[in-house]
């Protein structure tokens, strides 16, 4: 059984320093009770969440992943977060893993217990997944209609597109569909044909050299991993676009891939049954760089 | 304090019966942890619920929600829930309740912790909050555009339109809308202008002496309350229908509700700020016969 961290987390308001942290943290056993019933988070899906990779010790993009945790709950109006909290929360889960090795390092922010005074937050590390043959072989991906065309969430932001909620049963059952039609994960779509987001990733075609993403419009989240990848290759002089991406390029492109925190590249082998180019000599460096202590 | 009831069960398969099923329950004290943090209900809102009304010791309409927990759990591809667990869970429940007064008593089917053998389950009874003012003044609504157009749940099932899941981060973002607009209330409709369901209750209109609701196409949750109010107005010689209700037809209609399981009947005053009829004696009615031991 690898080992896990749980540690629960009495929220300090944005911008209280000066604490003692560590009273603000109780350690307990991941497998005992640690939630009332009444947890809007369990009742409602009503909070946030954030998933960072730990690698070998080292958490990835903290800061970045802390920050969208931040925006997150400005759209969903929940109190802000005490960034310098969750860091010292991140650096004493991270203290207590092996020293190598991948995790998921889960962190959620819950609009608390219902008519109670204030959110609750906690952390969850677990050892990852072998992701190994996604990485190194690829994924079959199908389109999914994600209902919305494109400009709904700047016309409706009540739908929270853009918020990392825990209200996921929808990107649930999208990756459940996924299996059932023979594949391995899920891109959505607008009703108008545009590229979204996987359920838990980000969308990434390269084509004649370019990489490209969907615009980060409101409509879909903006990828930690995405952004990281975007800095590395612009760092080697590569050129890197946000912008609208018709289904069809899906399958036109010369590579593509979803990239997500604790799986990291998966390169797109298959779109709906259509093999499409794989790069599996860029996917290896990719990973390459994203398994390397990043912040 | 008023008196709450939670009761942890532990899932019997559907079917499975002649099991001692007290020994199946577990009651806690609703102000203790009960739940880990590895529940997909938290992390992902990944479950379903209900929530009956008790009134005067009698849960009302328990089958109704019941049939209804049983096909969320079908789209959501959760386990069948055992229906006659859940009675003999409603039963010892509404036994530990006063015999007068109202409360609400939430049933939950979570999928349970992540990676683990079986699903979870819990019942949560509470006091209802004091509904008089909207019973017996009516509530004023804002229309909101849930972002699909009509015909969306049927193309796209696995937005899971039509299941009462614990995703409801974005019922309870459109419920603030409201208030931030100065209303009590939402009304869902289509992005092209059809009236679908408010975030916690169903819609009906009155029009030239006829009860209509949206038709439950797949988009909307089939009310278990609208249900009963549809078979009252039907045992009195009322004539109903279940047909496509243009946005406008809210302010054009004789008479238009909120109907829900523990507020009731709220009639409507007030749309995105225009004022419509408002019938208080037929609301007391109804609202009489809600309150009215139903089966």
């Amino acid at each position: 059984m690898a080992p896990t961290v749980t540690l629960l987390i009495q929220p300090l308001p944005s911008g209280e320093v000066g604490a003692d942290l560590d009273a603000t943290f109780r350690e307990v056993d991941a497998s005992a009770p640690a939630l009332r019933v009444g947890e809007l988070s369990t009742q409602r899906g009503d909070g946030i969440f954030e998933t960072i990779g730990v690698v070998d010790g080292h958490a990835q993009e903290a800061r970045a992943h802390l920050e969208r945790l931040r925006n997150s709950a400005r759209i969903c109006e929940l109190p802000e977060p005490n960034l310098p909290q969750w860091e010292a929360a991140i650096a004493r889960a991270v203290g207590s893993l092996p020293a190598t090795g991948e995790y998921a390092l889960k962190l959620v922010l819950s609009r608390g217990v219902e008519h109670g005074p204030a959110p609750t937050a906690w952390l969850h590390a677990s050892a990852a997944a072998d992701f190994t043959a996604a990485r190194e072989h690829g994924i079959r991906v199908v389109t999914l209609d994600r209902g919305y065309a494109r400009g709904t969430a700047e016309r409706a932001p009540w739908l929270l597109l853009g918020a990392k909620t825990l209200s996921y049963a929808v990107n649930m059952a999208a990756l459940r569909e996924a299996k059932r039609r023979g594949a391995d994960d899920t891109i959505f779509v607008t009703s108008d044909g545009y590229v979204m987001e996987g359920p838990t990733s980000s969308v990434i075609i390269r084509r004649g050299g370019v990489y490209a993403t969907p615009a980060p419009s409101g409509a879909i989240l903006h990828g930690t991993t995405q952004q990281s990848l975007f800095e590395h290759v612009e760092a080697a002089g590569g050129r890197t676009e946000y912008r609208d991406i018709a289904v069809e390029e899906l399958t036109t492109a010369d590579a593509a891939w979803l990239v997500s925190s604790v799986r990291l590249a998966a390169g797109i082998t298959d779109v709906d049954g259509t093999s499409v180019p794989y790069d599996a000599d860029e996917t290896r460096e990719l990973n390459a760089y994203l398994l390397s202590p990043r912040d």
